[in-house]
């Protein structure tokens, strides 16, 4: 018997509490959420709290109001940001509370609004909230994203359907990619996490020196990888030993390049939603590491600005293998949303890398001598296509095929 | 020709934005709303940006989380409550942020919940919260409380109506008696407090040593008046000088009783919802200025609770005085939420007083030599009617008309 959209809802619940961030007795919970996502966060605070949970907090987000900030606030109000806003946040960073993320904003919430002062906000947003997105980068906090049909969002993916049908679509395609579908969904998490746990070990044993990505569509790029790089995927241990998922759907296994070697055209093969703007056709030429031409058939204003943020914008922090027979990938939908689409093709990251991608890369020190990129931004963007094939390269030079037409083909992955 | 309801809704913004805490340039901006007041909220925050302000932050409330913390919890969870969250508040307070707060909580929220945890963890969020509770009291904040027809509060006030229907009833009444009707409503928001003014400068002027209440349905109370106490009502010199309106609606004149000059007897008029709890059919016999028999129809242990709380919660804070004809009163219409109720019928307040209500009472001790009353609470409850006369006692024992069948009969009124 399928299942009924609240006992949907009831799973994915239990799927982000204890499959994501894996909560225990006694621990403390932040949600981070839209206001539309109001009966999923009640069901996640039951949850929470009937595993024992001492104390759940939820950050209500409404987009709207940092939307009405930049367009009726004067410049000193869309800038103005006290000190103190950040310090509840940083203080539960200190105070261990896992956090799970609730994505669902609309993709062009600030299209027409003025790119320079969205940019500068940005980059002051980013500079306070350093402790935080460190604690985060560096896995010293449990957390995991998942996502809500917002009304905004489910309207931007399916333009042409009334806005209930609109929402019970993306609530679906929802469950569908979280694997809410299946039986046991919990269950089903491990048995994918296992899957891609057993593709990191392999990639981790080989220790490429690079990965070269090749489609027809033009993407030519080699991606040295950085000293001692480490793949990762799935679940990890979290703060508190136990394993987590920080994304909800992940198909993906990443790691962190080497932030001067990476040569070559990179060829978007989807469209990219940063800043309330829709970026569509990037293409980017790198050398040395260093993106050195940048286009855009929309939205490259905002694009130049986002490599602009600091030196190390230009420069990749992540990259990722997906195949493209991942759930979101046969869901046919592009969702403007990175959590989802970076799950449908493989993909790399301007800007900062994990910490975790680089043996002993907690260390600052020892992350850019192994290679490793410190940025205020890591921002995904897909190349990947079921055209798509990537080599593993390794010291000697030789080529290892791991994907062919976009999927594995690699022993590890079955 | 009538106004429409968006045009109602956004009126009602700029009644609070401007006649409420008379928001200036440059100013910043505090609104704690229930989630279902989204539209509202968005329009007050444009008025509020198209003022000057520098910031406008919102509070969102979820008063079903709360719930859950207490009934899905553990004890520990019930109770817990770190330093931190309230230290946010206390910078803001500091940063003389203005707070708008928007009522709507459903008054029967916390029906069979434990009364005796309700009452740890209100007790704990007061004293936590006390520095807050002081700025407001003493008004060295601007603040403002309004009300949004939230689905719940409007269910329980029209059981009988749709929920559509009934939250439709529910904003026309928050209209009407917020005087969004008229045809500019903040013009008729000062004429009004101006003749409120009219009625405080009548009563400052006579020092009336108390006041009497007697009505057929029970009660018969006398109220002395704190030393130098000071009648206050309407519009407010707000923290930065200008005139602001702490309470919309509001048709009440008051003051500070003297903690242990109240004798008689005091039957409710109304029922109250406090604590999520409804309490009907209060009966408090005071002696000394303290209540010594107590009971209710229906939520008595919340309200034995409630005047345990400390040793001054079974004193009075306030009493107010609120003719029959009053807006609120000419609804016909019980609320259970005391910002409404209070103005359809005279009352009086247990626990604590406002400084502001007596001569030099922000220096605490000379607050308490005057006779105010100092505690973690203030509950207002209703004990006037059409059939309640109001007599002010002169300090030689005379005896002076002001109200008589519920209404004002003296010159200021008029």
């Amino acid at each position: 018997m399928s299942k009924t959209f609240d006992e949907k809802l009831n799973e994915y619940a239990r799927v982000l509490v204890e499959a994501g961030v894996a909560l225990q007795s006694g621990g403390k919970l932040l949600i981070n959420a839209p206001l539309d996502a109001r009966p999923l966060v009640h069901e996640m605070v039951r949850v929470a709290y009937r595993r024992g949970a001492l104390d759940v907090r939820v950050e209500w987000r409404d987009e709207e109001l940092e939307k009405l900030r930049l367009t009726e606030g004067g410049r000193e109000a869309a800038l103005f940001m006290p000190e103190w806003a950040m310090e509840q946040a940083e203080r539960m960073v200190d105070d261990g509370y896992a956090r799970i993320g609730l994505r669902g904003d609309d993709p062009n919430l600030l299209a027409g609004v003025d790119g320079a002062l969205i940019a500068e906000r940005s980059k002051k947003t980013a500079q306070m909230g350093e402790k935080v997105s460190a604690a985060i980068t560096g896995h010293t906090v449990d957390w995991s994203l998942g996502a809500v049909a917002s009304s905004a969002w489910a309207k931007n993916v399916y333009p042409d359907l009334s806005e209930e049908d609109a929402v019970a679509r993306l609530w679906e395609d929802i469950f569908t990619v979280s694997r809410i579908n299946e039986n046991d969904p919990v269950a089903a998490w491990k048995d994918h996490t296992d899957r891609l746990a057993r593709l990191t070990h392999y990639l981790n044993d080989q220790q490429f020196s690079a990965v070269h990505f090749s489609n027809p569509e033009g993407t030519d790029l080699t991606v040295g990888l950085a000293d001692g790089h480490v793949w990762d995927g799935g679940a990890m241990a979290g703060a508190t030993g136990n394993s987590t998922v920080p994304n909800m759907p992940t198909d993906e296994v990443f790691t962190a390049p080497h932030r001067d070697r990476v040569d070559g055209v990179a060829v978007a093969s989807k469209s990219l939603s940063v800043r309330g703007t829709l970026i569509q056709g990037i293409r980017m030429e790198f050398k040395d590491g260093k993106a050195v031409s940048v286009s855009a058939e929309t939205g490259e204003e905002t694009l130049k600005q986002l490599l602009d943020t600091d030196e190390s914008a230009a420069h990749l922090g992540e990259i990722a293998l997906v195949p493209a027979s991942a759930p979101v990938a046969q869901t046919g939908t592009l969702f403007n949303m990175t959590l989802f689409d970076e799950n449908a093709a493989s993909h790399i990251a301007q800007g900062r890398c994990y910490s975790t991608n680089i043996a002993g890369g907690s260390d600052e020190e020892k992350l850019l001598a192994a290679g490793g990129n410190k940025s205020l931004i890591h921002v995904d963007w897909m190349i990947g296509s079921p055209t798509t094939d990537v080599d593993g390269i390794t010291k000697d030079g030789s080529r290892v095929p791991l994907m062919r037409q976009g999927e594995w083909v690699v022993e590890a992955a079955n």
